[in-house]
């Protein structure tokens, strides 16, 4: 594994190109450069205030919306936009990349991302492809809203394919391992099924139940706001999240989240007429079988209130 | 307003008895001992179970499984057991409660709830009603995982009628905030159309897509549980709840909650066909009304990272 040397400290990177400097794309920037992962660290967003706004923050070396001079020399370039700004970046950036860069993302759906990166990016012109997806985030977005801790002790998911080599594998999961996270393999079609279910379609849900409890004829918004404690709340932070990103998700994994949306409302159905009927043991065993598998999610340590508490700690910052 | 003196301290009530001793009702058990607001506080319970743990915590000075012995003496009765026991919990102890007693609960549906207490508990017999529901919890139940500051800044709301008097809405609002709630008061009507919307749809739907990810043909229960903190984690914090709790509530306030389902899947189902159509403009629309959203509830200091942090806590240690 090559290593760059900066004065005694090991460097994975010679120069990182960040592209999208928004909650992953800093936080992963704070991480390579607090932890001198590289030795030079670029940042390219088409967003000026962005821009601004990490440069401000000091989280990296180069800051640029030209992207011939991001790309210029990098060993590793990361796609941090949405993914549906992936296709575009990778063709007018594909002229200027320098051969062997090892090129991954953090898209949340990889069949699609690679494809359009692939497109542009591979093989034929010395790109490395090694797709990639750390789950991780808050419902906030914007470089000001990055730290650290973000991917600790979370998984990153790789989705290799015939554009990836070994040696690319191994550099971009020491990256994610860095950022303190657990790396796992699988394929990308692999990736878009088990996040359909995981992460697509429960973010879909709330972002549903938040429109219609406030489009309620007959309620008032302030109530609903006031009490909001009572659960709607833990909806609303869930469907605070960046429009742009969710937006494309569903565009983009569309046919997976279409199925589960149809398996969902089936459901949903079958409980409307527990309530209808009063089939309370039904409705019973359902409710227990949840409190299981909340069980399971907290014996997997997949719940932690000490990460939680960081978070929370970090809001409260936010929110001062 | 009557006060009790024991000691120096000026107590709120004589004998208080806590039907129930479960999340809510070990919650407040701890505030009536902690702040001394009560001389002898005796909890209720017919699970044995419950009780010994009660007695263990040593939140009380009376634990009893005998209704008789409970009510004795009492001069505040606060009904913290699941709704559906309301009504022959109320009918056993009417021919013992002191003439003058006053009758409050903590549930989440109050309209059922006030008519199962009042068919036995009423004025004909000298009970004086005032409805009640701190709007507070945590996933977790059982007397082991109540906390004193678990109501702290939460919103407790008050629902009295003809069978309450201004003196017993007083020392119920002074019981509450000296727990640090807010004390807020409506009909019983209103607040079991303001829940439905706010907490009753939100943990239907929790419990509903936890059901839905977790029963998926095709997929690896542990791979689901592994990646669960892509966001399905957060659902099933939600559907975690009280199972026997949840049954009762979604049967009690049945035709306000079947329309909102209705209300629900129309909004669903619209989105669905957003997708489907590739109408990413409506749905940004959506997911931007949806942040707006967010900013009103934590504007309106309804999310509160600090409390959550401090329920983290509670949440780390009893992980432990």
């Amino acid at each position: 594994m090559r290593k760059f040397i900066k004065g005694e400290i090991t460097m994975l990177f010679n120069k990182a190109l960040i592209l999208g400097i928004g909650l992953i794309g800093s936080s992963l920037a704070r991480n390579l450069k607090e932890k001198k992962l590289v030795k030079t660290l670029a940042v390219y967003d088409k967003n000026q205030e962005n821009l601004k706004k990490a440069k401000d923050l000091d989280i990296a070396d180069i800051y640029t919306d030209n992207i011939k001079e991001g790309v210029s020399e990098a060993d590793v370039i990361i796609f941090a936009t949405p993914v549906c700004a992936f296709g575009k970046l990778a063709k007018d950036m594909s002229s200027y990349v320098k051969e062997g860069v090892i090129i991954t993302d953090v898209g949340s759906v990889k069949q699609y991302s690679l494809r359009e990166i692939e497109k542009y990016l591979n093989k034929n012109n010395g790109s490395i492809v090694v797709g990639g997806h750390p789950v991780a985030g808050t419902e906030k977005s914007g470089p000001e809203n990055g730290f650290t801790s973000l991917f600790k002790g979370r998984w990153c998911i790789l989705t290799p394919d015939e554009n990836s080599t070994e040696e690319a594998i191994k550099r971009i999961t020491e990256m994610w391992e860095s950022c303190n996270m657990k790396v796992d393999i699988m394929t990308a079609t692999h990736h878009d099924k088990v996040m359909a279910a995981v992460s697509h379609l429960p973010q879909l849900i709330a972002y549903s139940i938040v429109g219609t409890v406030a489009d309620l004829e007959g309620y008032e918004h302030k109530e609903i706001i006031k009490y909001s404690a009572g659960g709607f709340r833990d909806f609303t932070r869930i469907a605070g999240s960046d429009p742009t990103m969710w937006r494309d998700i569903f565009l983009t994994n569309k046919q997976t989240v279409l199925e589960l949306i149809q398996r969902f409302i089936e459901d949903l159905v079958a409980l409307e007429r527990n309530i209808r009927w009063d089939e309370g043991d039904k409705m019973f065993d359902l409710f227990k079988r949840t409190q299981k598998i909340r069980k399971d999610v907290i014996e997997a340590k997949q719940d932690q209130p000490e990460h939680e508490k960081r978070i929370m700690e970090e809001l409260q910052k936010q929110q001062v």
